[in-house]
């Protein structure tokens, strides 16, 4: 089983992907002594028209850097709508030689052009991950399940992504058997925790069997956040699992801690609402921040429009 | 199934047990139209030496005022170590007519000590609720557990405690099973959440068929806190097991979320550290305060105590 820490990439939401150098560095002599397998620094993105920083981007430097200060294997994500599989050699040729996995985050909607794509990352060596999102939701996504055992052979991890932090424990178990009676390929799981029941879900896909999951120092993440890294290692290690070196774990997460004083990241009441009926937390926390209206009237404004009933 | 919030007299050890007069009276307003059945006020104690607020004695205006501002069960709780039989008359009778039940928090090893001061709350016609604290531990308590059944017909709610944070489902289930193989008596849970799992060890007590379960609001209390009470209602209401007016939710978290930000319970590396080992947070903190030893060494050190083993 492999663990891996995405704190980089999926904490950028938060700072716009870009990180003090420093805190890049004691990032990663940290992850040296600990026991983590992979860890993935950001994207690889066509230019945008916004700005966005370094890790969206992964520049050379950035990758240059990360290979030099870093023991482990690292790995970049593309955003399956933005890239097509004609962008892969300009923008993974770069990345050979630095990058050990690449993951696609994906729509099930797109799942057959997610595979075009799929295809064209794994002719260039790399391991392929593929986030499939919405899992809260695949029940009504049958084209999709029927599809999947087309990633045999191109796919190396096929990950269960709960986007909505909406899942329970019997739900990942109900999900990874539908997942297992479609394909041998091994399996991941990535939780949000709107519930908190990130470590929960987590622990379970690894007894269901799981060969990699993911987690972020402190949580640090879209939204609500994710398995906080120094939980599940903690777990793990109380459980007799792993050995740890908490002074390690300690020094990256300090600095860490310290950001989320600023930037507030984890669950709060609009968070657990979109968890707990598998809303949009974007959509969910835009409207709070409006504050024109109750919260009872945007959740029930946004339940209907989940369920296709028009709300005025 | 009852719910019982105890947020002044848990959040109560980061204020002293003061609370501002506004936030109690929108404390009280909110529940009023929320699906919560008891609420615990705080403690009734014998005066201490050092200073303690309004919500450590709950003297008679306090009892007044909960009971003028709330349509609730009102609750208050003993603290077993301090508390005796023959000090329940005075501690007690002002509280006929405003309390419906008083719980006592109870360390297994003075059980036979716990239920002489249970008989007499009893006798003054009060429900009774038994706390028993460090749940994690019971297995090594094997005259406590010889000892349960003596609870009939004296206690209403016997309590499982997971006072150090670090249960699992699994062990919930597991204990819950030996205390209903000694006892008719109804059973209660009160979770921390050091390890984020208060909400699924509180899900899966109610599976199991506990009667009663606590929570606080933002998890205001001890340490890591306790299961959040917004989450549970949020949870069982995208469940559809219960109507919820979040509207009065958001009144009461949005001032306790703003005091969260400037006392800061919540769960942390320390804190995860003795929840996942069963060691007491509150020496875990003292040492990280003092940061003169690393991390290692501190856990080391409590591991080594908690097992008998000398250190130096």
């Amino acid at each position: 089983m492999k663990l891996l820490d995405c704190t980089l990439r999926d904490g950028g939401y938060y700072t716009n992907w870009d990180f003090d150098r420093e805190l890049v560095k004691a990032y990663f002599d940290a992850f040296n002594n600990l026991p983590i397998d992979y860890l993935e620094i950001g994207y690889r993105s066509n230019s945008m028209n916004s700005y966005l920083g370094e890790y969206f981007y992964c520049p050379q430097y950035v990758l240059e850097d990360a290979k030099i200060n870093s023991s482990k294997k690292l790995v970049i994500i593309l955003n399956e709508k933005d890239v097509r599989a004609e962008h892969v050699p300009d923008l993974l040729e770069p990345c050979v030689g630095y990058i050990t996995m690449v993951r696609i985050a994906i729509d099930p909607k797109n799942f057959k052009r997610a595979l075009s794509l799929a295809e064209a990352v794994k002719k260039l060596g790399f391991e392929v991950g593929f986030n499939v999102m919405y899992m809260s939701n695949w029940e009504n996504e049958k084209e999709f399940l029927g599809q999947i055992k087309e990633i045999n052979g191109i796919v190396d991890y096929f990950y269960m992504v709960d986007s909505f932090g909406g899942v329970y424990p019997e739900d990942v178990r109900k999900t990874f058997d539908i997942v297992r009676n479609q394909t041998d390929t091994k399996i991941g799981f990535h939780g949000h925790n709107n519930l908190q029941l990130a470590l929960v879900n987590t622990l379970t896909a690894i007894d269901c069997g799981v060969s990699i999951v993911d987690t972020t120092v402190t949580g640090m993440g879209r939204g609500a956040g994710n398995l906080q890294t120094e939980l599940l290692l903690t777990a793990l290690n109380g459980k007799g699992e792993l050995d740890l070196d908490f002074n390690a774990l300690s020094k990256v997460v300090d600095p860490f801690e310290a950001m989320q004083k600023e930037y507030g990241w984890g669950t709060n009441l609009p968070y657990m609402v979109s968890g707990a009926n598998s809303l949009p937390q974007k959509e969910v926390m835009s409207w709070v921040t409006k504050r024109f209206y109750s919260l009872n009237s945007i959740i029930r404004a946004l339940s209907n429009q989940s369920k296709g009933i028009e709300d005025n």
